[in-house]
């Protein structure tokens, strides 16, 4: 898709400070890698070293970083938010591919699921007895959807993802290639030497806005739901466990585990590798910190680190003192004959 | 499925302890949610303290959890283990629903392949050359199963799931949605600045009452087998390496990795996120802890803990000990200083 | 397949030592196992203890390793490098099986796809509009190539493997089941208490002779391409995010992470469940060992260890000292009072 600079600005929420506004713009590119034809973005002061260099025909960029210059031919487009503005001028640029709205004769649709209209749904893909598609949702190549499954409008379920019976997902959500929805958690009681499965009832419920990763695992509730609220992303291979209640706009980032009955509040952002132990509570806006492990309840608002996590700076500290600890031991010896030179002098 | 509880306590080997026993019972929850229609079960003291207040019709309960002081309209349900006896209850009240025992004509089978009786194979499965399904067994959508595939009886594939050639699965395994079993192991040779890839020739053998999880992954040999164990449990997201020796009724929870040529003793329990070396052997009983990796092999009986993982005593000892060294290398310094006065005097 | 001893040797790289040149081999096996009838090797001293009682027929073994004594009537295979002609000789005796080479009238072909000679595409695979597939590539069953991708010639893409639009894969590439290929990275913008997403427009380069590992996930660039250079190999449940730029004949083992671009020169080794951070390097031929964690970049040639992973001899250093520490808390709290002591003699 190309733009003019003029619409460029006009729907991204910017004003050109300088430069032809006719000019046309066919795609974005990251400030170092831009090209001549493109627009970027300079939205962070660790950037602004590459500005003098960049080859782009336009840059996003806001007022307070203006000042240190910017090459003669680059067109500034001035906004308050230049992350948004080019993230708004990328999807303008680059526009998602209009997909063929139809039902493959190749699916398999049980007699009695309920299908909305303008809906996609692929080749292979198979939906189960009295499930319920929204509108304008797509179920995408290989899907397996369950029986008495509910899913939303605008929904997306991308290829080879498994729902199984009985989730309930609500508008918008999406779910990539390889998930598994639904699966039984992981529950055993070991009797006469054997391991009895404990059985898993509940179901999984997902509501708006969610989108989760590529082979990520969401186990049902053995009894009662497992919860991902309105809003919360969930990146690729996040193992999440039975019963966990996962609330609104939490990010939960590449290849953490949470075991089960784990609550995590609203807003709380899990970095990528950690993992939660049963039975604990992140806090509302709370971080755990890049392959944590939380095996203890973290307060609303703070960071942890480490295994078992702890306190960031506390943790810190401890690390710093670490890395002294080789040198301490060889000055310690030397205290202790010295101490031991002055014991024998008396 | 609503039931008495007279009925309920008889297929749950309880006796009731008050209250009329043609009430009925709906369904099952637990003690915190449960509400009016509904069985829940205390077996745990740390719990106790929902007692008082629980919702429920009834409960199962021990005697010797029975002292504290239950609501007067609870009925309970006395018996000697009362989770065994919950989950049995939970098994009559929430029947698994019957599916359809029937070989979709939307499934490929190989002409040459050998199918039981009563089997269920679901839309756009795959059943490669010479592969044998035991009776009653369940092929669900999407599984592919390749060549000179052995599946015992009463299994259960879950969509999804992929079976390379050559595998071998005994009767009862369970395998969840996007495992693949017997994909070739990483192993390569560097010569002449490439890697040359190591053949695997070997396959996978799963023995009876096995439950592996959703996109959980099992390499098949080198040479010779990758060996799964009668009764043993492995969770989600697990890297099971070639050539490992997985004994029985080992307990594998979520995200750990098994590099390979590992033996892993009859009723170990690897905790999640856990990491063992290549040819370690972890020992009958022991237990490795949550997120510890494994350099070294682990005596039958014990818990081992952290990175490199030790003793857990010895590493909680370290563990507590880490934390106080910031403030002794405060004290150290003043010790220091203190023992260069004391020099100085003389 | 059955190869003489004169065969094996003759293609293998080997001179026959002692025994009849005629004799059958029928397999391949490690020397603990090998059985008559098989052939094994001895590569490295440390299994040496095993010949005196290896049943092998034959062995392949270098001269330096021949002085200990093997048994009389084993057949010593002398060779160079007994690794290489060892898996000369497993692949000589267990031939791949030939697939059958035709493309399945149960798959869905877009029909501007372009299809090479000698394919095979399986049952319930489905290929986008657009798409391209080399010669004698195979694309197994349930797998499902997007719009627009480039697959070269004699590329395996197993059961179950996604391959979002736009990906662009060389000619020798394997990927295994469940992996998926070009799913959106993970980034959000938060505005309004809400997450925007942030497009992903980008792409997957992977280039000549790669092997993708079973449920790997590799996300397609924001801007741009996340690039797997030639003869890369990457193990099972790996997590490779946006924009990452993996070079040549670098080995990834299982379950690591790596965040969002990442640089991984020519040569690095990643062992297992290591994690990198954002805009890190990792220098050629440099390893990050097991289960460490990378928040900085890596000299080329070096290894790190831990998390935060520093010099490997430093990290150990630290440690050892760490098993020391609690015996130093002890002997400085007495050290204390010795000093105690002798100020108050003052």
């Amino acid at each position: 898709m190309t733009l003019s600079i003029e619409e460029l600005a006009k729907h991204c929420d910017a004003s050109i400070e300088n430069g032809n506004s006719s000019v046309s713009i066919e795609s974005a590119a990251d400030i170092k890698n831009a090209q001549p034809g493109q627009v970027t973005v300079l939205s962070d002061k660790k950037y602004q070293k590459y500005l003098a260099d960049c080859q782009a025909t336009a840059c996003f960029i806001s007022k307070a970083l203006l000042d240190k210059g910017a090459p003669e031919n680059l067109i500034l487009l001035i906004c308050e938010d230049p992350e948004i503005s080019f993230l708004k001028a990328v999807t303008l640029l680059h526009p998602a591919p209009e997909i063929s709205r139809q039902i493959s004769d190749k699916a398999d649709i049980s007699d009695n699921a309920e299908l909305g209209s303008s809906l996609h749904i692929g080749p292979f893909a198979s939906i189960g007895q009295h499930s319920q598609i929204g509108d304008h949702s797509e179920i995408h190549a290989n899907v397996h959807v369950g029986n008495h499954v509910k899913i939303g409008k605008h929904c997306k379920i991308y290829p080879n993802a498994v729902i199984y019976d009985n989730t309930v997902i609500g508008d918008h959500v999406t779910i990539h290639s390889g998930a598994v929805i639904a699966a039984d958690g992981f529950g055993y009681k070991f009797r006469n030497n054997q391991h009895i499965k404990v059985p898993h009832v509940g179901n999984v419920v997902i509501d708006d806005y969610v989108e989760i990763g590529a082979n990520t695992c969401i186990d049902r509730g053995a009894l009662g739901a497992t919860r991902i609220g309105a809003g919360s992303k969930i990146d690729n291979l996040v193992q999440l466990g039975h019963n966990n209640n996962v609330g609104r706009n939490v990010i939960i980032c590449g290849q953490s585990g949470i075991s089960g009955s784990v609550t995590i509040e609203d807003g709380a952002i899990l970095a990528g590798s950690s993992g939660i132990a049963d039975h604990v509570t992140i806090g509302q806006q709370a971080v755990v910190m890049a392959r944590s492990g939380v095996s203890q309840d973290v307060k609303p608002g703070t960071q942890v680190w480490g295994f078992p996590a702890k306190d960031r700076k506390t943790a810190w500290k401890e690390l710093a003192a670490l890395s002294k600890l080789p040198e301490l031991i060889k000055a310690f010896k030397i205290l202790q004959k010295q101490v031991e030179g002055l014991a024998e002098k008396k």
